[in-house]
């Protein structure tokens, strides 16, 4: 039986640009002789359509489409996701078109409602296993979760008979450590029930998500035979044939090529959520603040690799606290990525702003608020730009100090998109080093990755004066952000109990600002954003 | 048997310090011999605490606390909501305490996951029913959504027997209509079972939620006979008595005043949102930009009535396109309610800024950009007085605009809290004038009332210009969000094709901005934030 798995870019809500998609991919794999064909989890719909599932017209269009898409591929047996509205309930469901029709609906059984996932808002849980016959193979249709407890998936399918496969639709986004973690499910899967997996994933940046792609087929012993590229669209095919007690899976082209580390599959992760969040949202063009420093480098690199250099716009805005070689780095990273650079020096609108809050009280040309007045004017020079351009600003915090609210709200926060709004200080260098490497030549300067970090809002600022060094920052919000220890924990564990206290009171009382700052791409198990959901008004003080 | 409701101001995180609420709660219902006294949900750790449930030491916390009262509350049988970590599962429980130890818990069994609540992330549903008796009186435990499905909540108390009471613990936020529904939901559950129901209620605010308190007593025949305060801390007591077939209530002090109407409960909740916002955030001050519109208008009203004059400051930041009359309505607004006003007029900035733009490729000083880079100097002011004097930077933009996105971000959506945010236009005029009603004088001036509302940001600008009659845009925007209607079906229902589709693109397009404005109060079925959670990255088109 040749199975092909049509790993396509889903957009939400583009229910008639996913199924236009979905015909070219199945006109491919007709003419390739597959037997079967599978999309992802909700391939008409995009993933996660969020509250679009509470307008009972996304859910008759999701209907629509499937019926359509029925009466046209008449010719291979093809499983397709959308979201279902039937009697009264909302199901996260799988469609068997054969023949011209809708032979047959599985309705997922276990709903992630963690993390990012929300799926108990949405949906009703099925109760009833799907079973279909391809080619004589005896096949268990599932649905992304349904597979990452196999022992809630053993008594499920408990009447289902000895397998030749389980198919199964995913939306399972990317974080580090993630496309691993996957290839363990699926492969203990394929060993518990001694039949092939193949596994169909989404691919594509949507908001803070990006999934990787990756699809792949496990033979019965559990051995990953195929996968599809990563971060690209893919049709992947591979032969299933039940041999003697097992079922094997032969390639039927040669293997794809895989990210080289976890390094390299962050960058791509980046490059690609930030070319989808610029093109899905309509935008063509993006611009940002470049200050010479690390950061606004990075991400001028990762949107130059997105959207290409002719897309990018690289702003300074000096004023008298930017060391000339800050303000050299800022046209160099430029000129490297072969960007177009404008530089706009803010002293004078900064003087004359200055001016105009003297007359009140508690007002200081050397306090924090003078040094925000820097960052803002900055922000609204950009987004000006914004205004007259339509270029998309994307933001350059990093994760380190957006958890410590290093930052200026409306300031550097003030953009649509937030590139590296997930990525830690000491990864950022690493995706430096990488990038040079990869590209065989120095595109940020070494003398970017070397210089001490600094703010530059007045004379002679290290961001190390007002945090910690960033390896000791990095471990301790590690510990407290994604690990979700506490402060006493962290200590114990061996970590400076100055450190601790005062990094926790700041991730804390900066909820404020994360709230209001643009979405960036998840790249770590846990995220700002859906990922951590914490009160602003919190009295809590572990 | 003299039942006891502390309805009670619980802060989120706050553990010591709503213990101690609850200890003054228990000695005043002790000095009143009350047999019974029952506080909210999550008492003990506030509500919602989403993702602070994560925390090991958080469940450990909660529990230590409950243990703590228990050893305390040695005279009266006292119910306390409280986050419950049982053999690997979260629970959202209540301890029933008695003679010195935790006498039982019950396990909450309906878990709602819909609009603002995410239960079914952080808690398992309980499956056992916990009767308890006091004074003679078979009393059922439950806690908040068990009482909104009547025939669950039948089925799962089927082996009670004849209970003399229901016990609810809530933390069911406000939104108009909801007291009335609530209080159905109890009318009905007190004639199911025939027996009286008590009611206690979270009061306070918290992020965008904010909570009437209303605590309540239903006799055996729903008639609801005792209501404690809205929006106020209160202790409501009531004998309840099992007479004949049925269970009386009579009330043992005088009633508590209700609010007179829907706008009443709305300023109302506006006001302790407000009030509650700024001060469990550490605030004291609040300041907001008062353009002598109707919004900032009321903003500044609700504020004041919330944390008092002397805490609120004004600003006027007026350029050549503001009237001489809205700059006068502006300083009369203060006036009237006794605020600090301060001019800062930012005429000057705003040609400074213009100059550094002049060479900017496509800036045009009478575009959008030129409108939005006024609202953004304003902004910058606003936040910079802010980190000069330590006060919250109030936004006063309404439901209408933020829907449509008629606004600009980073110019007046800059600031901490958006206290109208759920307040349609309409709605606005109808608050301000219930305040000058309930003042008995013109506190918001009548030619603010009438004057026909404009951004002022070039010559001659009409918001109408722009959007269309807000009458008409408020009730496309009811369909379109709070009833989650196609654009067809509003059409049929009579509204203009053409302002429906434009009303529609515009809300659908501006998801953006309102993902980077600040919280602010729910008082709709269905706000912005938690309550409507849309994809920014959206092409569905209805």
């Amino acid at each position: 039986m040749l199975v092909a798995l049509g790993q396509f870019n889903a957009v939400v809500g583009d229910l008639n640009g996913n199924s236009e998609k979905m015909r070219k991919i199945y006109d491919e794999a007709l003419r390739r002789n597959a037997d079967l064909l599978c999309f992802c989890e909700l391939a008409v719909c995009g993933y996660p359509p969020e509250d679009l599932l509470f307008k009972e017209h996304f859910l008759a269009d999701n209907r629509l489409i499937v019926e359509k898409l029925a009466s046209e591929f008449t010719e291979i047996t093809t499983v397709v996701g959308f979201a279902e509205s039937h009697n009264g309930h909302n199901y996260n469901s799988a469609a068997v078109l054969q023949n011209g029709r809708i032979a047959k609906i599985y309705r997922k059984g276990r709903l992630p409602n963690h993390g990012v996932f929300d799926e108990q808002r949405y949906f009703q849980a099925g109760t009833e296993p799907a079973i279909i016959n391809v080619s004589g193979n005896n096949i268990a249709i599932t649905i992304c979760a349904d597979i990452w407890d196999v022992d809630w998936l053993d008594d499920f399918l408990k009447n289902a008979g000895q397998l030749q496969m389980i198919l199964n639709l995913s939306c399972s986004p990317f974080h580090t450590g993630k496309v691993k973690r996957r290839q363990k499910i699926i492969s203990s899967c394929a060993k518990k029930f001694n039949c092939a997996v193949s596994y169909c994933n989404l691919v594509g940046g949507q908001d803070e998500l990006v999934f990787d792609g990756v699809s792949c087929f496990a033979d019965s012993t559990g051995k990953i035979v195929v996968k599809a590229k990563a971060f690209q669209e893919d049709l992947l095919l591979a032969e299933v044939t039940a041999a003697g007690s097992g079922v094997q899976v032969r390639a039927v082209e040669p293997l794809a090529e895989q990210p080289s580390d976890s390094v390299d599959e962050i960058y791509r992760a980046l490059v690609l959520g930030t070319k989808d969040y610029v093109e899905k949202n309509g935008f063509e063009k993006v611009l940002l603040g470049l200050s010479g420093g690390i950061d606004s480098a990075l991400t001028a690199a990762v949107a130059t690799a997105a959207i290409g250099a002719k897309n990018v716009i690289g702003i300074t805005m000096p004023t008298r606290f930017n060391s000339s070689e800050t303000i050299a780095d800022a046209g160099k990273i430029a000129e490297n990525l072969g960007i177009e650079f404008m530089a706009i020096p803010i002293e004078t609108v900064l003087g004359q702003f200055d001016g105009s809050l003297q007359k009140v009280a508690g007002w200081n040309s050397e306090g924090v608020g003078y040094e925000n007045l820097q960052a803002r004017i900055r922000g609204t020079i950009l987004m000006s730009l914004s205004n007259s351009t339509g270029a998309l600003v994307l933001t350059s915090g990093n994760k380190s100090e957006t958890a410590v609210g290093y930052t200026t709200l409306y300031g550097d926060t003030a953009g649509g998109f937030a590139v590296i709004k997930d990525v830690p200080k000491t990864l950022v260098y690493k995706l430096a080093k990488h990038i040079n490497k990869i590209n065989d030549k120095e595109i940020i300067p070494a003398s970017i990755i070397n210089r001490p970090p600094s703010a530059e809002l007045r004379a002679n600022q290290k961001d190390t004066d007002s945090l910690c060094d960033y390896d000791l920052l990095d471990k301790i919000l590690l510990g407290y952000i994604e690990q979700d220890k506490s402060a006493k924990q962290l200590i114990k564990s061996g970590l400076p109990k100055e450190a601790v206290k005062k990094i926790i009171s700041l991730v804390d009382k900066n909820e404020y600002k994360r709230r209001q700052s643009p979405p960036g791409i998840k790249i770590t198990p846990k995220a700002f954003g859906k990922d951590r959901r914490l009160p602003i008004t919190n009295h809590y003080k572990p």
